[in-house]
């Protein structure tokens, strides 16, 4: 496929007119001003559109979707003890499968290419990946309680079976990783039991870090030490990690984020909706730490349209920090792409690069809310809509374009999740 | 024109299933959940839509659309002095026009039926509005220094010829209100003028009070009191205002805006973008104040979408008050429709009741990110996007539908609006 006298963001994010771009297999295979002689098939006119790398949300729980609306203007225990668990403890295999495809068909129609998602009964929600061709870092949230929809330890078999059946499956696509659901769902032998299996099984890590202020508290008058400190202490961070929310951190809190190569996966929507209050984006890239973006879960966001939170995060520091100069438009959106790409072990993503993976996408940006065009990524992070884009690619793979979901049965992947919403709710 | 079997939220706000709505020339004339036995012309099938009432604007600078991303991430004092000001100091009458048609275009492709704006020339935003059949109540931005691209005082024959040509013209579409800029770029001697002008004249008054704490301060030092209870002094609020902003207002001030009827514009995308603050709107609503939502201009928000802002609206608070139950779903979209036609005294547009203007907008809820609908008012609020707005009408006429505008030409607004922003810039 040629992308011909299409706008891009290159490989440093900067804006470049007219180029045309080659796609060979599943690779970008050519970028230039001159058009190439090699022969690539379909020609698509790029006039009035820009070519971006698709978008990778760092944090999800995608079947979530069907709790979208369903707890709303509650406090976090109300919300979690009377809502989100006995809805949870209702979910089948059929529902996880339901939710995660009407998640991936959101997340592909608004150019997401790849998610790293905490979740159970991952098996499901793999498949569902695989049906929808996208990309996907799945993780079972780890508890040593058990009693919370989560997985208990020791049940590393159902980890094991996950890394055996999908682990680096369909070309790489699905990667499993480990989760540690959070410091307090968990006890210590979990945190270093996991610590040592992942280790073991050379996979990665994901957890939720510093998320509220309790927690932290909590923490600091269980362990006597910050959740950071005492996930880094019990080895969790000997794998590359990506740590959910980071609101919390102290100032010694970051040097171990930026020593052990943790990302911190910023969540701005779902730390506004909580109220669990807001993280020091600042802070993190001026430590040099890889500061990715995540939707959260639908029931806490309450859509996975990224571009909302790349908006909201590109402006909430600047009030929370009392400076408008905070987050540039370039930083968000390489957090929005390759930043995510990074935390995921996915080095050949995320970027508009020969010999990168063909993760793309394509807005349409002769829109009124994109006129005019003085400078495009101000635009993108403060202007553009989800809806603006117009094609997604993954893998060199159509999955969306002009309305049409390649991968995706559309009206039956809605059909179902109505279903499966009615039926966990008759059974409450 | 006859909806039929259509979801609606009614005249409380509250979501009824499955309506027929039958609109006659501009007004609402039937709501029932039987078929009317008159005809009312053409059918519109309503089943997987919401009809609700159109989105007020409450606070904009709508020609500002030809500044959109052309100044980001400064400091307030040098986006404006060194981008906002000189940019607009080289706008001529056909860019006003221009900037006004796109920034229309905008709203109502995202369901804006209705606008209070301030700013200048306005003669030529009122003739854009009257070509695109919007409603608006538009003001100059009046200041006392006459050198910031506002009009200088004494300068009311601009006024009253805006007040004689365009006041209540195009069926009330157009409106004509009096603004004071703000209190620190005008002198006492204005402010008590331009009160009783409008008194005199008897039309309403849009201001921006408390944007920054800074204005809070230094009025204090000038006067020994604060904005509000300045404009209170000096006879502003003796007719309806609408105020934008009202981050900082101080105790006192509250009940100053309740017992005098002062609507507040709160513009929470604006606040965060410019690094302003948090107004306190659980306190506004508590106090029993009148609160409406505003985009302000393209310059500060970017666009003209005014979902995003009733999203982060619902949002910010919880967060900035560490209490996620502030702001209900119902609240939110109340202030983005009925209070907002409130506050430009408007007060047959707003809601969907028999009588009523025919303001409507038509949401497609057969969406992923609409599914599923536990509740109708959490998934607009939180989920819904601008562009699931199918159908706009003003008036009872259709303006927009299903990607085709009827009365912009669309095209030429984007061309006009490019060409308006080039020129410009070789003007600097």
């Amino acid at each position: 496929m040629l992308f011909k006298n299409i706008d891009i963001l290159d490989e440093n994010f900067d804006y470049i007119k007219n180029c045309h771009i080659g796609i060979d297999g599943e690779k970008i295979d050519y970028i230039g001003k001159e058009l190439p002689d090699k022969n690539y098939g379909r020609v698509y006119n790029g006039t009035g559109k820009l070519l971006m790398p698709g978008l990778v949300n760092a944090h999800s729980h995608v079947p979530m979707t069907l709790l979208r609306g369903y707890a709303e203007n509650m406090k976090l225990q109300d919300w979690l003890t009377k809502r989100i668990f006995p809805f949870e403890a209702k979910m089948t295999a059929e529902d996880i499968y339901n939710g995660s495809m009407l998640g991936f068909a959101e997340m592909v129609r608004f150019g997401i290419v790849s998610t790293t998602d905490m979740y159970f009964m991952d098996e499901y929600i793999a498949k569902a990946a695989m049906d929808a061709q996208i990309k996907c870092n799945l993780s079972i949230g780890t508890t040593s309680s058990g009693d919370k929809g989560y997985y208990d330890l020791p049940v590393f078999e159902e980890n094991n079976s996950l890394i055996k059946n999908y682990h680096n499956k369909e070309n790489g696509r699905i990667k499993i990783d480990l989760s540690l659901h959070a410091e307090y769902t968990s006890n210590e032998k979990t945190v270093s039991q996991l610590a040592e299996f992942a280790q073991k099984s050379n996979v990665r890590m994901h957890i939720h870090l510093s998320e509220t202020k309790q927690e932290n508290e909590q923490c600091k008058q269980r362990h006597n030490m910050t959740p950071a400190k005492y996930f880094y202490t019990n080895g969790i961070f000997n794998v590359p990690t990506t740590a959910a929310h980071c609101i919390w951190l102290e100032d010694e809190d970051y040097d171990i984020l930026k020593e052990n190569n943790v990302t911190a996966a910023c969540c701005p929507v779902s730390n506004l909706k909580l109220a669990s209050g807001f993280c020091n984006a600042p802070k993190l890239y001026n430590k040099g730490i890889n500061v990715a973006l995540g939707t959260d879960g639908a029931a806490s966001n309450n859509n996975l349209n990224i571009f909302e939170d790349l908006k909201i995060f590109a402006l909430i520091y600047k009030a929370s920090f009392n400076d408008p100069t905070v987050i540039t438009p370039k930083q968000a959106i390489m957090s929005a792409t390759k930043n995510g790409a990074i935390s995921q072990g996915r080095d050949d993503c995320g970027a508009i690069k020969v010999g990168n993976k063909s993760d793309i996408i394509v807005l349409d940006i002769d829109k009124p809310w994109m006129t005019p065009n003085h400078n495009i990524l101000n635009n993108i992070v403060y202007s553009a809509q989800g809806s603006d884009v117009v094609f997604t690619m993954v893998d060199g793979r159509v999955l969306y374009e002009d309305g049409e979901y390649y991968s995706i049965d559309i009206e039956k992947a809605i059909y179902n999740a109505n279903m499966s919403a009615k039926f966990i709710l008759s059974k409450l």
